[in-house]
């Protein structure tokens, strides 16, 4: 099994209300990779959010204080200007995940209301318009604790499950494996992130040859109920 | 750019003392995968510990939790029988990384004394068998603070940066990005694990086509110094 990454240049600016999926089809195909039965689709949020309209002004820092409290469900550590904040669909990560890279001047990205049900329009969208339903990962850039360096993550999910569960699973020793659910789609942005770069926008990418199983996850199943969470 | 993951199958149940670099130049010339000058070759860590010897007997959970306690530096928190302990490498991980899945009955395996070391042997054995330097990444699979399921990570490097700097470089807007330090290593174990499975016995894979410049990179850069980390 061979897996392939490929990024999708070609993707105009993203202003409100652009129809995404039609955009990212013409790219795709533009590209001359399909899609095909199989390939998963992976977009970062930024162009979602641009196309939902999650764009506000924000012209100096002090507003962007503000705009981060507002996301902001509750906010774990501060230090300096960074802010660690659980958003509202869960998610925790620096400034809530307002952000003014790859931002027009004047103006910060806030992450889409629903991932998930972005993840599954652009999904939905391209299969009306391919005829091949394809899953999709929208994806954000987050740091960790206790590790340096930002890698892409799955912040919205559809057609596939969010975590492989291996748990029950002889290894190839036999052992019956007690605690591995992998977070599959973790690791396909993380994968997709090797192509897309983070000054090139490029905010496709097609993952092909994963041959997994469609399914029903969301990324919010990635996210740690508090009460199993050691770290909060 | 299209980037291509190939898993290396064909290597044998490794023992102390096999030369893990020949081994892994044999089964990836047998795939018929070069190595091209370029591919990156990841490595789980649990073939680089079973050929340093870093196996122990572990018979049941008592001696299971005194290894833990042996490889751990320093224990941050406990639940059940989970720790989450930070290595005398600086890693902070589960049981101190110590393993019972995909080792033999009756033993643990241990990470390596210096994966970042490791690396480097595995990377120059192969240069010295097949004539082609490629950087290697050793791996193994960590859970996450906020986030269920586990993923890929690097803990030894030889041959890259850990840590691919965009800081100063204008994003496509045009704006200085202002905190981007990408965990390069961190996304290519991860992308790499979609083609080794965690029960496949599939310990290695070729990354290819990443188009990274060479550089003299250690793991131990992604470990996040003590007084900027936020949760420990």
């Amino acid at each position: 099994m061979t897996v392939s990454l490929h990024p999708v240049p070609g993707i105009p600016e993203i202003r409100r209300g652009d129809d995404l999926p039609a955009l990212v089809a013409a790219a795709v195909a533009a590209a001359g990779l399909g899609p095909l039965p199989g390939d998963v689709i992976v977009v970062t949020h930024k162009v979602v959010s641009k196309a939902e309209g999650m764009v506000v002004g924000c012209l100096d820092d002090a507003e962007y204080r503000r705009i981060v409290a507002d996301e902001a469900a509750a906010v774990l550590r501060r230090r300096g200007d960074l802010v660690i904040a659980r958003t509202r669909h869960g998610y925790i990560c620096a400034n809530a995940g307002v952000d003014r890279s790859n931002a027009a001047q004047g103006t910060a990205i806030l992450l889409p209301r629903d991932p998930d049900r972005s993840a599954h329009g652009i999904r939905t969208g391209i299969h009306r318009i391919c005829g091949v339903d394809c899953p999709v990962v929208v994806t954000d850039t987050f740091g960790r604790p206790w590790r340096r360096g930002v890698v892409d993550v799955a912040i919205g999910v559809s057609g596939l499950e969010a975590i492989l569960d291996l748990r029950g699973t002889p290894d190839a020793s036999g052992r019956i494996m007690e605690a591995t659910e992998v977070a599959v789609v973790d690791e396909i942005a993380a994968a997709a992130d090797l192509v897309m770069g983070k000054a090139d926008a490029i905010p496709a990418a097609i993952v092909r040859g994963l041959a997994l199983a469609p399914g029903a996850g969301r990324a919010a199943d990635l996210i740690r109920p508090a009460d199993e969470d050691m770290f909060r």
